[in-house]
This record gives structure tokens, C-alpha cells and sequence, in this order.
């Protein structure tokens, strides 16, 4: 009961500066930093820096082999818990720039939403987060536990050197739990909390047969052709059941705990708007299969692109020479990445051994249990700070780098999102609504004050 | 022997007309007909119809619903066989230009070859046939046998209008035997007969998934994936050992003949020189079986592309929502074009349905059996005119339109190419040497003497 008198008045001090925290935003939002492209990431990272330094904490950029982290520590409460708020300041490229109906970089407020790249993902749920520190200082002059902030410059590029930092700086990360606020909130418009992720492997399948293309009809029958051994290798890997059948794929895929059961059991999904807005008479094969075991439960193997001989009008009767499958393999816990990769490759040795397999990168999946005793404080910040109970949901379908977390640093790792369910990150005209926004200041301050009140509890 | 003491001042001829001939020929090869690009076939008709005038033929440019065909006849032979020569006077696109060591329009001798578009294909080839044809009436003022000539503007984009024509105008037609100058001599250098050609037929598989391109995290599991749609059903219609798993697809094949088991078995063939040539270790599955019964016996189903998602560098998470694979079959006797369309649209419906098969076109195999009373005329008038005995081949592994002649007019119809196996034909620097040249026009008036001589012997 402490915890909520308390909150009030920074819910207050925050309601009182919506205004002047909107336009903090679009100050962020108007600086462009796309890691794909290398354009202002540093010139972003400083200026994060400086926040940091504002709202008092021991602040600095970390060097990886890439972008720098952003890191600030505020750790002065001493035996209660520390929490590691974790984000992006990268943004996804803007293309193409002519569908937007405002320009990427200039934020403005249209029917109750912000326009800009990166409002949603991850700018302003990140940037909610340090105002909700803020909010708290200023009303407080204290915060209610120790609180880390972690924001990455490559996320949209893979994150590939997050998980050197964080196993180099470990002593400089002693967090209890880790929360995100990235991505959308449930389809619905339900505020949720999301306990894991599906890792990912992306490879290519190159196979090539003749020197050169040849005439299909002096040659067929003749050359082998590279677009028949990837199709019989491809079928050789995933059956038209929609079974994965590289050999012991599913060796490791963990069953859903008595609790992830029941959450992904209650989670709404209108299955007849999902088809009619996707388009689909039928979802994928096995019909039979839930619509978020599919999402949680479940690894997949995508077909990600085909490419070989001839793709223009008409007819041409080419042999072509080589072809290329690429693919990703979405994991699932306890699924590792090196694991699939291996397993991957040994098929391919085994029924394609003319075939090369190209490793291109991958995460490893992630999942927090939902027994973790920060579940319930996080669901009572989150019922605070957004006026709803959330939803329970086991693992998101994407990927993001969680498993830094709970494999290497070994704690627990929860993500909140804040923004939309059509945010349209990785889109044109991405967008964040603005009382979402506000939401997501006040349910980072809940977040901080419900975590904190545990070591007092 | 009558017939070769005929053929002596007549090969004179030739020999003494030698330069006289090329430069001829270099004025028809100066003028491009590239029917695929409707460049120059109007002026190139009307250039034949002149020659075939001032050969006192009865000529005329026969209109069809694309270019005409050019026409000539000489029936002044009542009671004597007829023969038609069949040729194509339109010739591939150049592209790419830059790689050619001189104008494909500008013919020139190099080392003892002549280099120019449709030299081989089949400018060069049927030209001699028309130099045949003057030669032996500048000697001995009359032609053994009648003649027919056929040369089509279309054969380089299918001869989608030859049958059509031939249907109706069949009574200008009454051909005895059909002899076509095409294509290059068995790949050894030696001179060959070939008795019949594959068909095609050729399509694309259209498969779609959801209403766009989707993420592979959000959505993998969900959306059906139109690569793995193209991926299964294929696999459905060819297994990895090479057999064609359509439905029916061998129920019309005709196992060979003896002779035509005999001539297979006879016919020479460099395995380790070929794999070299081609850069491969191994041929296609089936690994047993005979060379060149591959490319005369067998049907094939060729890939000749896929295409979906993404292509470019790296690795992109997309669910792609849409994929082609364009296909050609080829087909032997007694296969139809029809029955094969209709088992593959069958096959498709059963593992497939929502696959849609777009019908690109088609032409029906041929064949003559190696049993005709031609044949030995024939090999008799190849040995005169080109110093040595023909390799006798049931059937080239490419298509030709020889089916409107032996399944529209009902007439064996037979194959005597002229061109080096290196021609190049449809690829640059195409070539013709300059001594085959020769020996096509000495091997097209051997032809009309031999055959001529049956009905008088």
C-alpha cells in the first residue's frame, strides 16, 4: 500500500510535464541513427550520455567492437534489488522514405499518435523509461531500489556484441532482473508481459551443378540441376506436415511448464480477423495447432528466399548452374544455436553433401520462468502504470537478445512493452500513440517502486 | 551409280562457285531478322522470296498470324519423289553484343570459320540448301525430284504459328519427305542423321501465401509459406533418384526399337571428355544410364528457375508471400502436349490446389522411324556430299517443329545438320566453317539426287 500512495504523486508530476516530456521526446526522435547504414549512431549515443549524467547516475559509452554501449548506474541503495532497464538507440532504416506521409525524422503528432522512425521501436519506450526515473527523482529525491541502464546502438543489426560486453562486464551489471520495454504490447491493445524469446539461425544453402547454365533440352536429363537438390534436400528437412525432420531437431524443445500451459491457454486472439487481415483462407500446417503454441511453443524453419536460373517473362529453357536457399530456423528453449547450426550442417553433409552450407549469425532463445517471484510486483506495476492487468505470454515469435540475460548474466528477464500493437516498427510511418507513451512513463516508475518495495516487503 | 556420276560436275560447280557462295551468303547474314525483337524479318522475307523467284520456283510469301512463311516450289517432276526442305530464316538476339570479337552483322572469315548471327542457326544452313538447288540446275537444267522449300520467321520464339499453317495449307504441301539442315553435327565432328527431336511443354507454378511479406519471428508458424508450398509439391513430381512422379507421365513413353537400341549403342561418346567440358563430376540421376539414351529416350523436368523472397547479400528475416517456379518438360514419343499439360494440372490440383499452373507453351516430340526407305538414300547422299559415313541418332535432345511434318502431313522427316558442334549457336561469336558450308551445299544436292533416284530405281 506504500508503494501506490507513493506512486501518486509522481503519476501527478508526470501528467504535469506530458507536454514538455512529448517534446523531450521528439528532440530524440529528430536525431536519425540507423546501425545498418552507420548514420548518427555516435552523435545519438552521447547525447544519451548526457541524460544520464542529468538524472545523476555514474554514466559512460562502453566500446564493443561495434557501437558503444550506453551505460549508467545508479546504485545507491544498498540490499535492495537492482534492476537493469535494457534498450535500443538504434533505429531500423526508414525505406522506403516515399510511403511515409511525414518524414522519418520529423516527429509530429497526428489523431493522437507520434510519427517518426524509432518511436515505437525502441526510442520511446526506451526514452520512458529514463523519464520515469526522472519523474521519480524529482518527486522523491530518491529512487527505490539500484537501477542500471543498458541502451545498445546494433539491435536492429543483430546485436552482435552484446554478448562479449556483457560476459567482459559482468561485475559492472550485478541485476537482479531485467526489463525491456520493446515491441508491441498484445494484439488485442492488452498491456502484457512477454517471459521469453525464439532465438534464431539464418543460413545459407548454395548449390550449384554445371559450369555454366545450359539449354534444358541439349543438356536435361544430362547436368545435374542445383534447383532439384536444394528442393530434395528442403524436403528432406521439413515435411509437408509441417514437421522439422533434420534429425534430432526437436531434442531439446521443452515442453510448456504447467503455468505457461494455462497462460498461453488464456491469451485472446480473434482467429478469423488474424486470416481476413493476413489475407488467409488457412494458417500453415499442422491446422490443428493453437495460434500462440504456434508463437511460443514451437521452433520453425523458414524458406526466408529461392533464387536460381531464369526469373523474367515468359519461358526460358535454362539449366541453371547454382542456386541459393536462405533460410532462418527460429529456436525455441532449450534449443541453442551452435546445437541447430551442427545439426543443420550434419543433414546437409548427409543428403546433400555437394550442397555448402553458409552460417550468417543467430541468438540463442530465451525464457524466464513464470514462477519468477518478480512476476506478481511486475504485474501490479503494470496495472498501475496502465490502468489493466496484463497478459501472461510464455515467448514472443521474434527474436531479441534476452538470453544475455538469463544465460550469461543468469537472472531473470521480463519484457513490457509499451507501445501499439500497429506501431508499424520496420515500416513506413512507425508510430506511437501518445497516451501510450504516457502510460509507459508512468509504468516505469510502478515497475521501479513495485520491484523496490520486494527487499522492503 | 547413274546418280553419282550426275553429282560429279555438279560438286565442280560448287567448288568453282566457292568465293561466289560466301559472298552470298555474307549478304543474307548482313541483314538481322530477329524475330524475338520484330527487327529486319520483313526485309529478310522479301530477300528470300527473290532468291527463291530467280530459281524459277513457284514463290510466295504465305501470310500467318505472325511473320509469313516464305514459300517456293518446284513440281515440274510428275511420278518423282517430293522433297521439302525446311529451314528458318529469323535468327536469335545478339545480346550480349560486347561479347563478341566482331559485329554479329558483319560476317567475317577467321580461321577458316564464318563468324555472324544465324550463321549456323540456321541462316548458313539453309542457304546452302537454296545453293543446291541452283547448282543443279545450272548444270544439268533440271532438278532430280520436286522440290518444296519452307523457311519460317518464327522458329527462334517457338513456332507458335507453323502448325496452324501447315493444317491449312497442306495441299501446297506434298511432300514426300521432309529434310531439315539444322543444328551441329554429333558433338565427334561426324556427319549425322537424326531421326527425331523432344518436345516441350512449358509452365509456371504460382504459389501464393498470405497478402504480403511477413516477419519470419512474428509470423513463422502462422502464415503458410509459399517457398515450402513450390518445395513440396515439387519434390511430389521428381524424386531425388531421378523419376518423374507425375501421374501417368511414362504411360505413353515407346521403349526404342531395335534399330534404334543398335544406333544408341553405337553412337560415340566421351564421358570424362564431357564432364570436363562441363565441370562436373558426376551426371544426373540416374547414374546408369547410357548417354545418349538420356537425351533421346527420356522425358525430362527441368527447373528452370525459382524465384521468392529475398536474394540480396546476408540474411533477412522475411516470411515471403509469393513464389514462381518455371518449369519445361521434355517430352519423347508418344507423349502429347496436351496429356502432359493435363496430368501436371491434375497432379498440381491433387498436392497443391492452391497452386496455380500458367501453360507457357508447347510442341509435340517427333520421330521417324530408322526403318524408312529414306534412310539409305539419305546416308548415301551425306556420304558424297560430306566424305563420310552418318552417325545415325533416334533423337536430339532439343525440339524442333519436325512434328507438324510427320504428324500433320504425315511424312518421315529427318534432320541433317551441316554446322560444326561448336557453332554457338543462341551465344556469341556463333560460327560456321567455312569447308561445312561447302559441304552442305554439296550435301543438299546429293540429297535431292539420291532421293530423286528412288523413284526412278
Amino acid at each position: 500500500m506504500t508503494v501506490e500512495l507513493d506512486l501518486e504523486p509522481v503519476f501527478a508530476h508526470i501528467e504535469a510535464q506530458r507536454d514538455t516530456f512529448i517534446a523531450r521526446l521528439f528532440e530524440y526522435l529528430r536525431m536519425p541513427s540507423i546501425s545498418a547504414h552507420g548514420i548518427g549512431i555516435g552523435e545519438v549515443a552521447d547525447f544519451l550520455l548526457a541524460r544520464l549524467q542529468a538524472l545523476g547516475m555514474e554514466a559512460s559509452l562502453m566500446p564493443t567492437a561495434g557501437w558503444p554501449m550506453v551505460l549508467g548506474r545508479h546504485m545507491e541503495r544498498p540490499g535492495a534489488p537492482t534492476v537493469l532497464f535494457y534498450g535500443h538507440y538504434d533505429v531500423q532504416p526508414p525505406d522506403p522514405v516515399e510511403a511515409w506521409v511525414t518524414p522519418p525524422f520529423e516527429p509530429v503528432i497526428r489523431a493522437g499518435r507520434i510519427y517518426a522512425r524509432g518511436v515505437g521501436d525502441n526510442k520511446g519506450q526506451h526514452f520512458a523509461q529514463l523519464l520515469a526515473i526522472e519523474s521519480l527523482l524529482a518527486v522523491h529525491r530518491q529512487l527505490p531500489c539500484n537501477v542500471i541502464v543498458l541502451l545498445e546502438g546494433e539491435e536492429e543489426v543483430g546485436s552482435p556484441h552484446i554478448g562479449d560486453f556483457i560476459r567482459q562486464h559482468r561485475t559492472l551489471l550485478p541485476a537482479d532482473v531485467v526489463v525491456t520495454a520493446d515491441g508491441p504490447v498484445h494484439e488485442s491493445g492488452r498491456a502484457c508481459i512477454l517471459f521469453g524469446v525464439r532465438g534464431i539461425v539464418s543460413f545459407e544453402l548454395r548449390a550449384r551443378g554445371a559450369n555454366r547454365d545450359l539449354h534444358s533440352g541439349n543438356w536435361g536429363g544430362v547436368a545435374p540441376n542445383p534447383l532439384w537438390t536444394l528442393v530434395h534436400l528442403l524436403a528432406t528437412m521439413k515435411g509437408p506436415d509441417g514437421a522439422i525432420t533434420i534429425d534430432g531437431f526437436y531434442d531439446n524443445v521443452l515442453p510448456p511448464t504447467a503455468l505457461e500451459r494455462a497462460a498461453l491457454d488464456a491469451l485472446p486472439v480473434d482467429i478469423d480477423r488474424v486470416k481476413a487481415e493476413l489475407g488467409l483462407a488457412d494458417f500453415d500446417v499442422p491446422r490443428d495447432r493453437a495460434f500462440y503454441d504456434r508463437l511460443s511453443l514451437w521452433p520453425t524453419l523458414t524458406i526466408n528466399g529461392i533464387h536460381g536460373g531464369y526469373g523474367g517473362p515468359g519461358s526460358k529453357t535454362v539449366l541453371p548452374h547454382e542456386a541459393v536457399a536462405k533460410c532462418d530456423i527460429r529456436l525455441v528453449e532449450a534449443q541453442s544455436v551452435e546445437e541447430i547450426f551442427a545439426k543443420v550442417e550434419s543433414h546437409v553433409r548427409r543428403h546433400a553433401p555437394n550442397v555448402e552450407v553458409v552460417r550468417q549469425g543467430g541468438m540463442e532463445p530465451s525464457k524466464t520462468p513464470l514462477e519468477s517471484h518478480f512476476v506478481d510486483p511486475l504485474r501490479r506495476a503494470i496495472a498501475a502504470g496502465q490502468s489493466e492487468e496484463p497478459l501472461l505470454i510464455p515467448a514472443m515469435g521474434g527474436s531479441l537478445p534476452d538470453y544475455v540475460f538469463t544465460k550469461i548474466l543468469g537472472v531473470p528477464a521480463f519484457v513490457t512493452p509499451y507501445a501499439n500493437a500497429d506501431e508499424a516498427n520496420h515500416a513506413p510511418n512507425e508510430n506511437l500513440e501518445v497516451d501510450r507513451f504516457i502510460k509507459g512513463i508512468r509504468t516505469g516508475a510502478a515497475v521501479l517502486a513495485h520491484l523496490g518495495a520486494m527487499a522492503r516487503g
